[in-house]
């Protein structure tokens, strides 16, 4: 008896929305994917489908190697969340690790869990607007993995970034004197998650950011956050900071990272930081004190910079190449190893960020 | 008010064994990896604790890329399990598919999901099995993400590897005409397993090796499998073969993924595959077909091989090399598109590999 090898058929890149991903089966799940990948760039090698990615990384290049897990029940909850802001979400949050090293993102790997009865049209809008978020970026995705999951959905994604030598930004090159600056607004992803939970999730994105009114731009910094990709970059090129941190788990949380590993103290300025007004209200119609709950709230995917005085100039023409992206002194580095928040009548501690333990 | 930065007590690197990971908090965890994982090698210039891993690329080399994850209750049950396998196998399944490409692997990034009610004992029992075997192959672990699951312990691993352009081995290089080789024997962890669903999981490996008798060898190859690291770096560098999969879901899957990859045909000899007498007895006393059954079994990680005429005696001298591993010759790549397994009387159908959905 002789087997005939299946032969691939001109649909083999469609699948039924409405079936599971166990009736729809491995295969055809990663056939879906390789078919919506973008034709291998030319760092891509051998892209999804073989035993593993091959690149070709460029000479003179250090390579960034982050990986950072989405998982249900835990980061996300599917009550609030739509399977396309988990793609899109779990591609951010790497890239914004990588944006925190002053290096570029190359390369994305996505390892999915997934439970069962997940439809395939859950699964199609996950995975494509992971895929959707990677081609906005010019990060090609090269392979990744499929399992079953017998729990939660997890989309569990690695990236590799580079950049050149003497250019890139740990959490250890803080120096006494050094000014400390953030990116964009902080606590606004905590205060849409808060939106959510108060109101529910509307029928879709479109429907939230209408439904919200002013709160629309935290709603959206929740659901679909951006990463600094462009900005941590350029300080890293341009060697405009001597650290950075994201604020992945609250400015509370990355100014004692940053303290921690560089030894040094950190003496944040209250009145300074940046908290957008909507923001602000809403904290305080909950009875909240906005600069606690704005320092503790998680995912905002900002960047914490540590600027020497020397660097100073290079920090504000980075500034104007990134148009768009506030750039705020909150704060200065001093020797003396304290955390302190300064008020404008009294001195206070800084919130504790988010742990998952 | 001045928050004092926490001192790190000497103590960090200790964790109580009977505590949970609930407990013990994220921070702590990480400590511990920290402390574990030897000082950096020369390829690793920031490893575990900051944003991201920074890696020194080799000029004029590619890199290979993998993910795959271990998923309790899909990929082991703790019934069977102790968490030191875990940690062990979750490398090597990666391992495994950078020997199948002909690589060398250079790094491993391990992401952790752990169910809050894992002791620490059990966590330092898988991570350090992790690192040993890591040491073991000279691959430094440079870093990783711990999140809490509220399901499945999850190890999801990614291992960057190289090798020299034109030395790399994908699935879709063979060509009619090839020989097929096995590395090892086949079918020997799937008897394992049922090995162990039958009689139970003993105290330890060691006992379980001394219970076990004849079939301890099926055992220890389910429970700490070896990939076959230096043979399949080996064959990519000596240019030995045409094409290369590894059998991590069984022979009959592999052969169908090289055969559709390379758009080929392949006839097996059932006589010549390489299974062990104590394997071959327990699938014949249980009233299985062995050659079936070995084809069928996944988790094997060894390696199919296709190998042109004029590479034979290229495949001969990375034999010598490789001393203690066996180098099967199991069947031949055809142009006609078919999958055959060729017994005495008759010609069969190759048994499917597992699938994960």
């Amino acid at each position: 008896m002789t087997v005939r090898i299946e032969e691939r058929a001109a649909d083999v890149a469609l699948l039924d929305r409405t079936a599971t991903v166990d009736q729809a089966g491995e295969r055809r799940l990663i056939e879906w994917i390789r078919a919506h990948v973008p034709s291998s760039s030319e760092s891509i090698l051998v892209g999804v489908g073989d035993d593993a990615a091959v690149l070709r990384p460029e000479r003179n290049a250090l390579q960034i190697v982050t990986m950072d897990a989405l998982v249900e029940g835990v980061h996300f909850d599917r009550r609030f969340t739509w399977p396309a802001d988990i793609g899109h979400k779990a591609l951010a949050i790497n890239l914004s690790d990588v944006a925190a090293m002053g290096a570029a993102p190359r390369n994305a790997f996505l390892s999915l869990l997934l439970p069962p009865h997940m439809t395939c049209g859950d699964f199609e809008d996950l995975v494509g607007s992971f895929l959707a978020a990677a081609a906005r970026e010019h990060v090609g995705v090269a392979g990744g993995n499929i399992s079953r999951s017998p729990g939660p959905l997890v989309a569990d994604v690695t990236v590799i970034g580079q950049a050149r030598p003497r250019r890139l930004l740990t959490r250890g090159g803080a120096r006494a004197g050094d000014e400390l600056y953030v990116t964009g607004s902080i606590g606004s992803a905590a205060a849409g998650l808060e939106w959510l939970r108060a109101y529910g999730r509307p029928v879709d994105v479109e429907d939230a950011l209408i439904v919200a009114g002013e709160m629309s731009g935290p709603l959206r910094r929740f659901l679909r956050p951006d990463a600094r990709v462009r900005l941590g970059s350029l300080i890293g090129r341009n060697r405009a900071a001597s650290a950075c941190v994201d604020l992945s788990d609250g400015l509370g949380d990355a100014v004692r990272q940053l303290a921690s590993a560089s030894g040094v103290g950190v003496v944040l300025d209250a009145g300074a930081l940046p908290i957008e007004p909507a923001v602000r209200t809403w904290f305080e119609r909950h009875g909240r004190d906005p600069v606690a709950a704005a320092s503790a709230g998680g995912e905002d995917y900002e960047l914490l910079v540590a600027v020497p005085p020397r660097a100073r100039p290079r920090l504000e023409a980075v500034g104007k190449l990134a148009r768009g992206v506030a750039l705020t002194r909150i704060g200065v580095v001093t020797r003396e190893p304290q955390l302190v928040m300064r008020c404008e009548d009294r001195d206070g501690s800084i919130a504790q960020g988010f742990a998952h333990f």
